[in-house]
C-alpha cells in the first residue's frame, strides 16, 4: 500500500449491504449492493458480505489487502465502539457480532475501522459534501429511522457512550398522539420515520384497502396531489423543522444536510420544514443555519465509511 | 506572578456585578458584589466595576496585577468573542463595550479572558463541581433567562458563532400559548424563565392584586402550598425535563447541572423535571444522565471565570 491507495468502504444497513472502492479524493471507483438477507443466521449474513466485498475488489482490480489503505465500515447501531462489536437494531441476525475483528482477519496489515452509520454520514458530508469547509455540521438520515451525526468545532462528537446525534428522540410535540418505537410520545422519529408517517396517513383514511402501504407510496401519492398524503408530508416537514431549530440553538450549527429515502420527497417535505424552522429560529445566529439535501445522496454512507480511513485524522478518534 | 498565584474573577450579570480572588484549587478567597447599576451610562458602570475590583483585591492583599495569574470574566451575551467586546442583553448601558481591552489596560502583563457566563458556569461545574471527572456535561442557568454551556468529549463547545448551548430556545411545546421574548412559541425560556412563569401564574389568578409579582414570590407561595404557584412550578419542571431529554439524546450527556435563582426551588421544581425527563428518555444510554442542582451554587459564575485562567488549557480556546 502507498499513500494514494484507495479504501474499501462497507455500509451495513437494515435494507441493504453495500461495498465500494473509494479513491483518496472521495470518488467511488466501483460499488455493489445486495438486499440485507432475512431469514439467515449471523454466519450466513457474514458470508453474503464476504462475497459482495470480493466482487467489488475484483471489479476494481484490487484483490489483495496490501493494495488498500484500509477498510472503513458504517453500520447501524447500537455497537460497542471502537471495538466494532455490532448489534444493528434492524438486523436481528447480528447480535454482538465481532464485525471489526472478523474483517481484520481478512484484511490483516491495514487498518479496519467500524463506526455508526450516522457518524459516517456526517463525515461524508463534511469531507466531500454539503458541509465542506464548515466546522459545525449535522448530517441527518430520514428513512425507516431518523438519526444524525454531529461535527462541532470541527470535530466528530461521540458523547458519553458514542450515541451523540440521536436527533430521532428529540421531543418535537409532547402532546402528539403518536407513540415512538422507544415508548415515548412526541419524538421526531415517532412522527417522521417513513413507517410512522404511512401509519398516520392510513389513520386519516389514505389507501384504506392496503394495510402496510409504504412511505414511498405515500410520497408518490403526495406528488400526485393526494390531500392526506400531502398533509403527511407537511406533518413530517414541520416535525423536522422543529427538531432542527432545537439542534441549531443547542449546537450553533452552520449546515444541516438531510439524506435517506424520505429526503428525496423534495419541496413537499422541505417547504414545510423551512417554514417551521423559520418560525422557531428567530435569533440572528440561528437564522444563519443552512438546511439542504445531502450532497452525496445515496453514496454518502460509503464515502463516509471511506473517510474513516482516507481522512482518519479528522474522523476517527478510536484506537 | 508564579504558578500558584490566584486569579481575579469577575461575573457580569443583569442583576449584579461580582468579583473574587480565586485560588489555584478553585477556592474563593474573598469576594464582593454590587447591584448592577441602572440609570448609569457605560463609563459609570465601568467605574463601579473598577471600584468593586479594587476593593476585592485590597481585601485579598493582592493590589498589584503582578501578583495575579490573570483575570477571568464571565459576562452575559451576546459578545464578540474572543475579542471580549460585550453587549449584555440585560445591561443596556454596555453596547459594544470593549471589556477585555479595558481590563487589559488595567492588568497589563497578565492574561485577561472574557467569555459567556454560560460557558463559565459549565467550566466551573466541570472543573470543581457536579461534572468533575465527566466528559459530557451541560451547565444550565434557570433564572431571568434560561441558558447553558456545553462540554462534549471533554472540550468546551463554542459552535459557529460562540453561541452553542442556547437551550433556552429549544422547543418544548410548539402549541404552547406563551410567546417567548425571541418571538417564537414553545421555547423553554418562554415558559420557564422566572418572569414568564410569574406572568403565567398571574394569568391563572395568582396574586391578582399585585401586578409584577416575582418568581421568587411565586416559589415562596408554592412552598406554602398555593395550588396555582405549585402548578407553575410543575409547568417549569416539565418544560425543563423535556428540553433536557432532547439535549441528552442529541449530545449523549452524562451530567446536567442546574444553577440560577429558580433552581433553588428544590423538589417542587426537580420532581416534575425528573418525571418528564423519565417519560422522554426511554433508551438506556439516555436514562443514565444525571440531573442535579449546580454543586457550586451561586459562586459557580466566579469559579468558572477563574477557570478561564487557572485551567485555561481546558476551558479557553480563544487567543
Amino acid at each position: 500500500m502507498d499513500e494514494s491507495s484507495p479504501a474499501l468502504a462497507i455500509d451495513i444497513g437494515g435494507t441493504k449491504l453495500a461495498a465500494a472502492v473509494v479513491e483518496v479524493g472521495g470518488r467511488v471507483v466501483t460499488w455493489a449492493q445486495v438486499p440485507t438477507p432475512r431469514e439467515l443466521d449471523g454466519e450466513q449474513v457474514w458470508r453474503t458480505l464476504e462475497s459482495l466485498v470480493g466482487r467489488v475488489l475484483d471489479e476494481a482490480g484490487r484483490p489483495a489487502s496490501a493494495s488498500l489503505a484500509g477498510v472503513g465500515v458504517g453500520c447501524g447501531g447500537p455497537m460497542d465502539w471502537p471495538a466494532g462489536i455490532v448489534s444493528p437494531l434492524n438486523m436481528p441476525a447480528w447480535r454482538a457480532f465481532p464485525l471489526r475483528s472478523r474483517l481484520q482477519e481478512q484484511f490483516s496489515g491495514v487498518p479496519v475501522r467500524v463506526h455508526n452509520d450516522a457518524i459516517c454520514l456526517v463525515a461524508a458530508e463534511h469531507w466531500r459534501g454539503a458541509g465542506r469547509g464548515k466546522d459545525n455540521v449535522m448530517g441527518m438520515v430520514v428513512a425507516t429511522g431518523v438519526g444524525s451525526g454531529l461535527i462541532l468545532d470541527g470535530r466528530v462528537i461521540e458523547g458519553a457512550s458514542g450515541n451523540a446525534g440521536h436527533i430521532g428522540h428529540v421531543v418535537v410535540d409532547p402532546d402528539d398522539a403518536q407513540v415512538c418505537g422507544c415508548g415515548a410520545r412526541g419524538c421526531l422519529e415517532g412522527i417522521a420515520r417513513g413507517p410512522a408517517l404511512a401509519a398516520w396517513a392510513q389513520g386519516q383514511g389514505w389507501r384504506p384497502d392496503q394495510p402496510g402501504a409504504t412511505a414511498k407510496e405515500l410520497a408518490g401519492d403526495a406528488a400526485q396531489g393526494h390531500p392526506i398524503a400531502r398533509a403527511a408530508m407537511r406533518r413530517a416537514g414541520r416535525a423536522l423543522g422543529i427538531a432542527i431549530a432545537s439542534a441549531t440553538y443547542l449546537c450553533d450549527l452552520e449546515v444541516v444536510s438531510i439524506g435517506g429515502g424520505l429526503s428525496q420527497a423534495g419541496a413537499m417535505l422541505f417547504d414545510p420544514l423551512h417554514e417551521s424552522l423559520r418560525e422557531h429560529t428567530r435569533l440572528p445566529f440561528a437564522r444563519r443555519v443552512s438546511v439542504v439535501p445531502a450532497a452525496l445522496g445515496q453514496s454518502a454512507g460509503l464515502v463516509g465509511a471511506a473517510a474513516l480511513i482516507l481522512a482518519g485524522h479528522r474522523y476517527w478518534t478510536g484506537d
